[in-house]
């Protein structure tokens, strides 16, 4: 690796600078944030065999590796500015390289930012990306924020839904069976999540809270009710699925659906008052917003079904952190 | 891993907040930048068998993987202000990650720096570190600000030198024997680099260029002489040398401290006239600093040995860089 290591960053990954003051290839990158702005920073390491699957495209690996991040800028409502990138790789392969880049930086121009620096070294393959974005001072939106009374909402792809990254995951451990299409569909997924960067802006001064959906929607909701001393009324059955997912057994889709990980899509709270208002925002960038439930003031997480039945069912995410 | 990792980190990673205005537990850290200052940020990845031997105290890695990092922005001359880390561990061990945390805020409370976010993972260990400074605006040092003049300074330690990293790394390797304290000087020397960070911010106004030594002398100062279209004359016999590594015989005393590697020591360049600034500067910081060649208008590098005459010897990084 050593000796080729400075040739292929400067191959595949070095670009003309932009924002940036100075760019890769110097000690540390430089970077100009404006005045009245925050800096918001997120890391997301990504390993093989627990992330992504050694047969993944290189240029899916390279999307996703930065989408994971993107998102979780997207749920503090930051504006994407810069990244980072830190490579472990077991052999110098160009071919993977150039796939990873071009997935890399294909997601990268599409929200107009750079790679401003990294590092690369030879290893199991890993993969460490560190997102830079900027909100106005005191106006991210937090885990911590939410209130009692505040609909529940999950954003998702038009005609989409939750679950389907999970159901893909299920196809390739054996344990279901697709066809060609539904397959590809929910496949895609998985490999290719869209960060929800725009809605995330979009929901300033509209919801009063914001989590990006990585390890399990009942999870993560966990997280935001430990964080704002809140409950919630969940209805299982408002979650949003694709035709592919809901074209599966029930308790399947409620296992993908509520603790499937790797959606990367946002779950934020916002006052009731204010429905009209999401939905406006979350068409006006192109994203499909479900209300599933309510916060609460008594704490604890409450799952019902449609007519408001206790829901009955086994979800170690939830009972993880129904006891943290 | 999946079940203790929250726990985990805010066992031994979460702590009250300072700087930043929003730390550990959210999607993201929020940070903020004063007026007039640029965020200067470098990531370095260290893995298993290559950065670090298994055999490491884990204080003593977690001092190393924070200082690789901010002698990156010690060679900008920033002002350390946060990190991030993420980590892949084979299992989930309180014992390791108690050192590792242990010798990572160490020598973070040394230089008023936070934890500001991360990432934990099961996989092959592999630490990512991503650290943040802050340097006026259009004043940080460069790979590229050398011009033909300057003398070419190096700092290490008061009474020692460089190369006393890689001469650990040839006990190890079973190339060299060295007795008892002889050998912990050494492997300190790689274990424990001391970031310059007060040196690189002491040099604002003195120093035309800058970077740190990470790959080797020959091969770090190669960088700076292609980023900055100037050449130099190096005399290999003013390097600075510690006692163990001067008792070695001289090629393997050039070898280590040509081309050693893992030194984190800088090497500036500055016109003849700072000369007696610059060793107050450093005097001022308790760190030596000394003079081991110029820059000249003719590219490439020569070597002389204290005579003037050309070194005579097999430098790969030298090759390396000199073909490149």
């Amino acid at each position: 690796m050593a000796l080729g290591e400075f040739d292929l960053i400067a191959k595949f990954f070095k670009r003309p600078v932009r924002r940036a003051a100075l760019g890769v290839g110097d000690d540390c990158a430089l970077l100009n944030v404006a005045p009245g702005m925050q800096l918001a920073v997120s890391s997301d390491m990504l390993v093989e065999g627990r992330h992504f699957l050694s047969t993944v495209a290189p240029a899916r690996l390279g999307h996703k590796a930065l989408a994971v991040n993107l998102s979780d800028l997207a749920a503090c409502g930051a504006r994407p500015l810069a990244f980072t990138l830190a490579l472990s790789l077991p052999k110098s392969d160009p071919v993977f390289l150039e796939g990873l880049a071009s997935g890399l930086f294909a997601l990268a121009d599409e929200h107009g930012i750079e790679l401003i620096g990294g590092d690369t070294t030879a290893g199991p393959l890993n993969l460490c990306i560190t997102v830079f974005g900027e909100v106005p001072a005191g106006r991210a939106l937090l885990r911590s924020g939410a209130r009692a009374g505040d609909d529940v909402w999950v954003s998702h792809p038009l005609g989409g839904g939750l679950g389907d990254a999970r159901l893909a995951l299920e196809v390739f451990r054996g344990h279901v069976s697709l066809g060609g299409w539904e397959f590809e569909t929910v496949r895609h997924a998985m490999e290719q999540p869209r960060p929800r960067v725009a809605l995330g802006q979009a929901l300033h001064g509209l919801a009063h809270s914001a989590i990006d959906l990585s390890d399990g929607l009942l999870g993560d909701l966990g997280h935001v009710l430990r964080a704002s001393g809140v409950g919630a009324r969940v209805d299982a059955d408002a979650l949003p699925r694709s035709p592919v997912l809901a074209a599966q057994p029930r308790a399947l889709q409620l296992e993908c659906g509520l603790s499937g990980g790797d959606d990367y899509e946002l779950l934020f709270s916002a006052p009731p008052a204010r429905r009209a208002a999401v939905l406006a925002a979350a068409q006006a960038v192109g994203v499909g917003v479900s209300r599933i439930g309510e916060l609460q003031a008594e704490p604890g997480l409450r799952l019902v079904d449609g007519y408001g039945a206790p829901l009955q069912g086994d979800f170690a995410s939830f009972d993880h952190f129904l006891s943290a």
